[in-house]
């Protein structure tokens, strides 16, 4: 144990799952690190970043199965940053993008402890580029609106109301399990037709894609058997990703045609 | 030169700025590039990462002064493909959020060149994290929106007016220009009470923010002498950059009393 210490908080971004995708600077905390405190949509080889004798804890918290509540995480960066120094807080995708790192941030600096962020590679664009779907494109879309499936209370969040209203590109994360429901959405607004693509465990080695409209995709889904984690991308520039130059997709993926 | 070549490119996405930004996965397609095309938004450093005698050649277009049009830049890559086997396409930000990326991996696709996309970390989320202002945050604002402000032809696009009804945090990207049509947008929705933050020069060592209401953004941006490159937050997600938790923002930062 170091005589003085300097409690400090790092949110790091691990990206969306490979474990080359998180930045330089993301490594260079990790190598800091005394405490690390981690979730599980991290890939593992990230923590062989760590110099010897930091601490490793699992934190995570999986749909469902919630292992660690959001109070009790708080905790233990205060806890650790006080204990033993330098606290990294490993987060997949980016940390400010839903994930609840500004919350950590608050709280810690209650008990005077000093943050930095460093951003990762969010999900909401780069696992759908990996499969050569832009979310912007001139002539087909000039904006993309990403947003959660559910609210605090489990509801379906109204934006996506509003959203599908809109000519954006639409990101939802986390809403394999609304999906019903917000197929139900683009049918009220005669937006059955509506290209959508459903990529699970993006960036992975069992990455899966399926498509079709928002008519079909329901059905789609459950036969391929699609859970979480996933990202649903709704819009015309998913077309885009099923061109005929890209012959490596075709090989590779389930592709399912268009149309109800 | 080889005898046998093999004609690829990897767009490679280098981050909003800082060169520790980009991601491991990045830095490899650095170092295996035959060739590597990069613009001015990306840091020069990140050229060090090549191996030796690979060709680096600038291709940027700043706003207002084109150096290279986009079909010359699809030529370069083609050419170089065939001429000297892997070109690096090297892109500030991300390649497909708003980068042109998918008019790159297109044009080569046509000429039998395949690609690769290396996603990088947005300057759209990072800027304003790095500013500690989440995008989103439970009870504040569950969605984002992120929109050019200019469309093909230089109008405003008309998909700011459809996000200024909605209650997503709103990011505008190369916007500044266009600042006053953006504000007389939310003036006309009786939005001009909406905070405001413009964040210049994100992640770099010369960043500068303002922040401030749709009514009186316009003015302290132009006192500042706020210009491009430069990013556009618009939601009530902007006030939690400002909380007395961050003191080093209150010591580095210009800030702007709200209220008009």
């Amino acid at each position: 144990m170091r005589t003085e210490l300097n409690p400090k908080l790092t949110l790091v971004g691990a990206g969306p799952g490979d474990p080359d995708l998180i930045s330089v600077k993301g490594i260079k905390a990790l190598a800091d690190a005394d405490v690390i405190l981690y979730d599980d949509l991290v890939s593992k080889e990230l923590l062989a970043y760590a110099k010897q004798g930091t601490e490793k804890i699992y934190v995570g918290k999986r749909v469902g199965k919630h292992s660690h509540t959001q109070q009790a995480i708080n905790e233990l960066i205060v806890h650790f940053a006080h204990e033993k120094g330098h606290v990294v807080r490993l987060k997949g995708g980016d940390p400010f993008v839903f994930g609840r790192g500004y919350e950590e941030v608050e709280y810690a600096a209650k008990y005077g402890i000093k943050s930095d962020i460093v951003p990762g590679i969010s999900s909401a664009y780069a696992v759908p580029a990996m499969q050569n779907i832009p979310l912007t494109s001139r002539g087909v879309s000039q904006s993309f609106w990403v947003v959660t499936a559910t609210t605090k209370e489990g509801t379906l969040t109204p934006d996506i109301k509003l959203a599908a209203q809109s000519t954006a590109t639409i990101v939802i994360l986390m809403g394999t399990k609304k999906l019903d429901q917000i197929c139900e959405v683009f049918s009220t607004l005669n937006k059955s037709h509506t290209p959508v693509a459903i990529i699970q465990n993006g960036t992975m080695p069992n990455e899966k894609m399926v498509t079709g409209t928002m008519g079909s995709i329901s059905q789609i889904a459950a036969e391929e058997q699609i859970g979480s984690p996933a990202i649903i991308v709704i819009g015309e520039v998913v077309r885009l990703g099923k061109q005929a130059w890209i012959p490596q997709l075709q090989q590779n993926l389930q592709f399912q045609t268009y149309g109800e």
